[in-house]
């Protein structure tokens, strides 16, 4: 992935969190704040950090490469239907409140920056996820879940939260039986997606605050979607669908 | 949780993962028998320790305490739409190959011990869950997600999978705006819920090697819920609910 990016002519930069040990937990350690034995509050405590400036450096660095980027990329292996706890302490960690979350005013109208705005906007993400299982376990009525359901709180409660327009997944399955030719396929799909991560459609997630959802109940209006439920009715019919 | 549980003539044991200091972090460093240098692989690395007695002292307590247990319950708040890191690697680490997953034959008609089967069968489990946003934000049409989808693939994938009839959860919404009042109300709920967990109905998740499912494909089969599809399908409707 990193050389087909190079080879476009992008820059690339790279958290590997295993190679870099990345601390999984968020705990009172990472804010200097906080005396021994006091009271531990990760929203209020993370806000009070990014507001002085005494942010734990891992912390920092890994906000600065969200800014920095234009798309980024979150390849993972799925371990019990989500992320690996090392990037679900990412999340937790480099997620801080007053960058990611607790932004933008609340009001009758706008209930925070999120949900499609955020420090995010105007970015790209993408997953690449690889699995043990096999594609109709994931399928439909697979018995693990549609592989697009199980991705939904990543990709709507994580990514479109702080704003990223968010491209539909790449999942390679059966990971442990790929031979030479499969992996000749999966570089080329995948070096596909990478060569047109401008010019696909993003999930068309349902933006929060441009007149949806009733505020602050924030479930979806009654026209929009009549009788629907669940994560599909968070995402609009695609231009070429007819209205459900 | 737990002075109701003794009142009620339980014996509990508690696993504070943070007073605990859990490594949260599945890698190398839990397999003794890894070469410096060598490849990690997380799912042969984890067999061989389980079969060798070799695993880290930290994940066999675990698993003993689960193997003790009759009933399990899992204690979390909600962060970023799932369990906060340190329980995730928890899961990571004590769900073991050989203990967790990978156990029982895989043929053209059973396809491993889980779902049904497995290691917990005749145990329990409940999560216990609060959340910052309000009960409409994870209702049926509300922007985060209903809850029961958010909690599936903890419900079906990480409790159901090793053999746990998994109970309704106990949600408790706005968490940072409970009172006295709203303390009271939660303590009697919750104490009802610890004291009916043995009369409290299982959530009828499908057994995955009964019938239900094509195998391998793992597919609901046609005859069953026709034509819907979603996590949903994979809970039988109650008795007292008109097939759907």
């Amino acid at each position: 992935m990193v050389e087909r990016l190079i080879q476009s002519g992008h820059e690339v930069r790279v958290s590997d969190l295993y190679a870099m040990q990345w601390k999984a937990t968020l705990d009172a350690d990472d804010f200097s704040h906080i005396e021994p034995g006091a009271h531990f509050d990760p929203v209020t405590d993370s806000l009070r950090a990014v507001e002085a400036g005494t942010q734990r450096d891992d912390v920092a660095a890994e906000q600065a490469k969200l800014l920095w980027a234009d798309t980024v990329i979150f390849q993972f292996p799925m371990w019990w239907y989500t992320m690996p706890a090392i990037l679900k302490g990412w999340i937790d960690r480099v997620y801080a409140y007053g960058f990611a979350y607790g932004v933008g005013e609340h009001s009758d109208t706008h209930w925070g920056d999120r949900f499609g705005q955020g420090v995010m906007s105007g970015k790209r993400a993408m997953l690449v996820v690889t699995t043990g299982g096999w594609a109709s376990h994931y399928s439909a009525r697979g018995i693990n879940g549609p592989m697009e359901d199980l991705l939904f709180p990543i990709h709507h409660g994580v990514l479109y939260y702080p704003g990223f327009d968010v491209l539909p997944p790449y999942v390679v399955y059966r990971t442990g039986k790929v031979d030479a030719p499969a992996y000749s396929k999966i570089t080329e799909e995948l070096g596909q997606r990478l060569d047109t991560l401008w010019t696909t459609e993003p999930i068309p997630f349902r933006p929060q605050n441009f007149g949806d959802y009733d505020i602050p109940a924030l479930t979806l209006r009654d026209e929009i979607a009549p009788g629907e439920s669940g994560f599909a009715v968070h995402t609009a019919p695609k231009k070429n669908e007819n209205a459900r």
